[in-house]
């Protein structure tokens, strides 16, 4: 081992990818993670309170579309895998590859401190002050819970998804009139559940900018087996093809009195749901138009109605937090964080971040593709352009995943999989390792002494 | 009101449309009714426990296909009514026609007796004794459940879908191993309410024939409004041009872990769930085929598999019993009971049926076709035909409707809807007149005073 000493901040999905990756390209590496075990969003119920599964939660993403290359899902496994079953694979895949040990569990970064020639000094929780030459950030985005602000003040109980657990955890949710604010997947799980009749509760949704709703299941395929995008041609023209799609599969939002989307399908997250667009129907649950201001118990909405509820689920989405940097030197304003590849940050050549992108359409593969590119460099084998090329990409792959979508905190990391991989492994890597004959490789710390 | 005096047995869907009909038609009638109240199936609760619905019971036929032709359902209804919302529908309904009036609350009837020289000798609970000139049998014929016999003892709970009402009523199934036999609508949805994950239950569904699973929504369009069977086409032609819709729409069963069904689509009732399939794919749900022998807390499958259970739940259908009648008077062993048109018994004058059908897609519609039928008998301006024709009639039709399902007690009834009700409007009724004007009406006891 004698590439650049490496501290991951962060042992889910995407701590334990990268981790593996380093591995397998010889750099050492420690990994620091808050919890008492691996799986970070995954490991339902962590006690580090990171996580923001609830139980009832399936992954929305079918298990062929999610298995890392080198490590394929148990053939037992159902389609749609339950967040116990991820948790389960995460626990085959760091048994498989030695990964725990290099694990230090209970073990929160207090602060991240760059040093002024380079390299870092990790404050842990217990005091200690650890030394690396690189800092890989996995500390993950779906954690720190976003609230949106509205006008007046509501007296009932108000609680965010990620504290949901189930109907009685953390509040007893029946016999309840309930709001659930937003049209994520976890708003159309927790609506569907809530709405189950013998909870006797009363449900409405609220939305902002509507969805595009699509199924899980296409003629018994799940879904994402039978669509992907081609790198081939321009994402602009696939979105275009595309847009009817749900209307073909779902039906238009409106049917079920849902507000007209603000945008064209493929242009924010489309909300994957069997169950919603049924309860819609059946009137379990009912849809409302945005939120214009709340009144003691009162909720008034933008279509002029207004109705009495208990609770208030917020299903709003996450803020991107490094609680471990100092604000002045890095933080995500709205969610904003330009990266190079999603990954490099122009300018701090001893700092990776893996995981902090909206991949379409999961996380997985695309987490370990970036693990690849992380390794490589680190390695020696990848060498990223200059400051102001990357600064140049930065603003193309912006324009090219995230121009099309509504300007809001939501969409600031909407990648394309398929796109982004096709273009590390056909274009960055050998790219890369061009650059590397030509100019050498990046002179971290680790690899100049 | 001159025509026959005219008993109802049964003030649920079937009696009402009835007797509105007899109204119409200025036929006298007298409803009686064990409940104390109307609505029959559709009055969850029913304190005769004649109601089979569950708390969260939608029906699967949207709205529109339900609605009576004279009377359409509310507009703020959702697509697929709660069962609470078609109990408030046959409340109007009964409001809007006077349908109260005529109609003897908690009185059950105990004993029907056909005189020998026709008319009838009606024996209600409280003892009294009335006369009529004719008999409408409307009892309806989802209400006595019909179980399975499988070999060995199961020495858990056992209970039919029948008395279900919701997890926690009449028994407290949560944390259970519940199997559940069968895969009509009732056991597809007790299996999704089951399956909640917060409800802890370990969910298995066991089925013999297996079924083709269609879905409630086509591009958020109802799936009723989308297709109907064309009374112009034979109906072998339609079943075989539709067979593969359901792999189109939600797959095969197979893909789901279900056993390949013993019937072609169409060949036996498809079973309606938008979530069934999702909950298969999820691992919420595991499906089993027959079961082969009971013992003790275990269940051995015809796959060789095994499990044991704490709860059995039947979700077996029905059978159609008349309490009211001498068994060798009249009876429908393993659910057989010819009639023509699915309503008169040949040889009886003056005994009418009404509901006693699986239509498809609904009920509603068919019996307002019944009663309408039933109400010109009556009045005299329809005559069926000689008693020789209608047994021919009766075999035509049966092997029309029925002689392509499986021979099961559950497939008896079996109607197609639209080509019945074009049978009906468009050359029995006409028929009927023109024999009545050869021969007269039928000389019924009311009539010929």
């Amino acid at each position: 081992m004698t590439g650049p000493r490496t501290c991951v901040i962060g042992a889910g999905l995407s701590g334990l990818c990268a981790g593996k990756m380093l591995s397998d390209y010889g750099v050492p590496y420690e990994c620091f993670e808050s919890s008492d075990r691996i799986g970070g969003n995954w490991a339902f119920g962590n006690p580090n309170g990171r996580s923001s599964a609830y139980r009832s939660l399936h992954i929305d993403t079918s298990k062929h579309r999610l298995s890392f290359k080198d490590f394929p899902m148990p053939e037992h496994f159902p389609d749609f895998p339950h967040h116990s079953q991820i948790k389960e694979y995460l626990e085959r895949y760091a048994e498989a590859f030695g990964l725990k040990d290099n694990i230090r569990f209970d073990t929160a970064v207090e602060h991240a401190h760059r040093l002024p020639a380079g390299g870092w000094e990790i404050t842990t929780r217990d005091g200690a002050v650890h030394r690396f030459d690189v800092l890989v950030v996995a500390n993950g985005h779906h954690w720190d819970p976003r609230f949106p602000s509205f006008p007046g003040e509501f007296t009932g109980e108000s609680m965010h998804s990620h504290d949901y657990v189930d109907p009685e955890t953390p509040l007893r949710l029946s016999g309840q009139r309930v709001l659930i604010v937003g049209i994520g997947n976890s708003a159309a799980d927790i609506a569907v559940e809530l709405s189950q009749r013998f909870l006797d509760n009363t449900v409405v949704l609220s939305t902002r900018s509507s969805a595009w709703i699509v199924p899980k299941y296409i003629m018994g395929i799940p879904a994402d087996r039978l669509f992907a995008t081609s790198p081939y041609l321009p994402l602009s023209w696939q979105r275009r093809l595309a847009r009817k799609s749900p209307v073909l599969l779902t039906g238009r939002p409106e049917r079920f009195g849902l507000p007209t989307p603000n945008h064209h399908f493929l242009e924010a997250h489309p909300t994957q749901s069997q169950e919603l667009p049924l309860r819609l129907g059946s009137g379990d649950v009912t849809a409302k138009p945005d939120i214009r201001r709340l009144d003691g118990m009162r909720v008034h909405f933008t279509d002029g109605t207004s109705a009495d509820f208990d609770v208030i689920v917020y299903a709003t989405g996450y803020n991107i937090s490094f609680p471990f940097f100092d604000p002045d030197f890095l933080s995500a304003p709205d969610n904003r964080l330009p990266l190079y590849k999603r990954m490099f940050k122009p300018g701090l050549d001893d700092l990776a971040f893996v995981g902090f992108a909206q991949a379409t359409p999961t996380l997985f593969p695309f987490v370990e593709c970036q693990a690849r590119l992380l390794a490589a460099y680190l390695a020696g084998t990848y060498r990223p352009p200059e400051e102001g090329d990357m600064w140049r990409v930065i603003a193309r792959d912006e324009k090219r995943f995230v121009g099309h979508f509504a300007d809001r905190p939501r969409h600031t990391q909407q990648v394309d999989y398929f796109v982004y991989e096709h273009d590390i492994r056909a274009r960055e890597l050998p790219a890369g390792w061009r650059r590397v004959r030509e100019h050498g490789p990046v002179p971290l710390a680790g690899r100049a002494r």
